[in-house]
């Protein structure tokens, strides 16, 4: 009897320790997603896996945010058809559908429109929409799958980049300890995380890191208090709005599930975790944050790694004596 | 009563022809396999998508049979290091273990000896055994699995190429058409494919292509009639014995999953199955084959379409400080 009313007691306090740590604390649970189309996201995957989106038939959506990587390809920049090396490094794909807008410069709105992107860069996939097309629509399994997925008999780009984008908003990592602590559960983070949690808070680091993604929500300038040393020629947003104080503005980054997706900045040039966040600390914020505050620091955002998706791999329909062939 | 006894009737006549089918024709059922050992087929099939066993960090051993497309990358010749091409078609992986010898030159006696091959080679993964083992040695993760699985504390490169070829034994694709028509069900194929599949005896396509992967089981000449004509310099078996008989001498490839995995012959030259056929009968067997023969073995051919495995993506373990950088 004792032990049921004190369960019901600790149920109720966590309850309220939920409420109140979802009202107090800048960074907010992800929640898994529900309430999507089987089809749409099924005939998602099956082209987030499709090669024959490339023009080599050799690349994918998940050659550069590998599903078993932590969504992303863990190089500095990506490499794209006859190994052009890209210009920026891959972001997760894990819970991007909570970035407020997608691409590092912001340029799409949504993942929709992101998905459009890789497919018909040179220096990625190397296709084009219209081969894209040609391709799927020479298979009959895409064209039925389409079918029933969309009512469409000619498939066209949209319907490609909707399932795409529906597929990866399955992409989330819910149930991080983070989360669970959020939830009520003080057991969840151990007194290094906690620790280190309240050094992230005090430094400043909510100020962009904030909400479920731990960022994804603003741009910010990289290099705000002192300038960020980088071989990398990459303008930010001034290449989107001509604006020179968008020079080094980029969207600031997801911190969920970082111990995963090094290396680190939008140049991929600091793999190790700890110098990131002594880094950042001293450009953005112009804080001292020393090697031990920053092991602790480190320590929280390991507390940010989810439960990651357990995507079964698609097979994918033979080409037929009509699809393009691969240009190697 | 009589339904009863009608499937009862039906049973036993379907297990006469099962066994009645079994000895009289030269292709035989595959089945599953089963028995092996947990721990190490998960290892093993985390190393299998394992990009870190290659230099550059961004190929694995589903880049170039992958188990999305019938095991193979589907290219005439596969696409390595630095984009370099490789020198021979990908065979599938799916019930490779069931060949007599690995690659096509049978220059591996069975998958564990393959598996060490395209780690090290500078054409395809380019890594070294010794970088492969420094790599995995650097990540907490890896030594764990491999105490468990092995009971090891030094990883050496016996215990990685064991697993993965543990893993690769689990790819088997049984349950085809033809598989349940051997088995005693006369409804799996179609008249088309029996036709077909009289005609592949008829043509002597069994002199090679037998046993339960339909080839695997010999090496014969390419182009044992008349002349294989292709660019492809490989001198198949010559290059391993040195005796000019074994010039264009190859491993029969098995026909399992056929309609998967084109283009066809170890120069991955033709990619349409019935132009392949026909090429066959020709200069293999002296045989005319014509067009509409062609189709309907192909029908045929395509009953041998079995399961394909359902794969979970792993989740790699992130690298630590000291796991070796991709070279790129």
């Amino acid at each position: 009897m004792k032990t049921i009313l004190a369960v019901c007691v600790m149920s109720v306090l966590s309850f309220g320790a939920y409420a109140e740590r979802q009202d107090q604390e800048p960074i907010k649970v992800i929640e898994p997603i529900t309430g999507l189309d089987a089809q749409k996201v099924e005939l998602g995957k099956t082209l987030w896996f499709e090669p024959r989106l490339s023009a080599s038939n050799t690349i994918s959506c998940n050659s550069c945010h590998n599903l078993a990587r932590g969504g992303v390809d863990n190089l500095p920049t990506s490499i794209g058809h006859k190994w052009a090396i890209g210009p920026i490094n891959s972001p997760t794909v894990f819970n991007s559908d909570l970035n407020f807008v997608q691409f590092w410069n912001g340029r799409a709105k949504d993942l929709k429109e992101q998905a459009a992107g890789p497919i018909a860069n040179p220096l990625e996939m190397a296709l084009t929409h219209e081969l894209a097309i040609e391709t799927l629509q020479s298979i009959p399994q895409y064209r039925e799958m389409f079918k029933q997925a969309y009512g469409v008999n000619e498939i066209t780009i949209e319907e490609v980049t909707d399932a795409i984008a529906i597929f990866e908003k399955t992409l989330r990592t819910p149930n991080a300890p983070f989360d669970q602590w959020l939830k009520g559960d003080d057991m969840a983070l151990t007194q290094v995380q906690k620790e280190g949690y309240d050094l992230f808070k005090a430094k400043g680091c909510t100020t962009c890191h904030a909400g479920p993604l731990a960022g994804g929500q603003m741009y910010q300038k990289m290099g705000l208090v002192k300038p960020f040393a980088t071989d990398n020629p990459d303008i930010g947003r001034k290449a989107i709005t001509g604006n020179d104080f968008d020079k080094f503005v980029f969207k600031v980054p997801t911190l969920r599930n970082i111990e995963l997706t090094y290396p680190y900045f939008h140049d991929g040039s600091v793999w190790d975790l700890e110098e990131a966040i002594m880094l950042m600390a001293d450009i953005q914020l112009g804080m001292g944050v020393n090697e031990q505050e920053a092991v602790k620091i480190a320590e929280f955002l390991r507390s940010l790694t989810g439960d990651l998706p357990q995507v079964t791999l698609p097979h994918l329909p033979p080409s037929s004596n009509e699809t393009v062939r691969p240009n190697i």
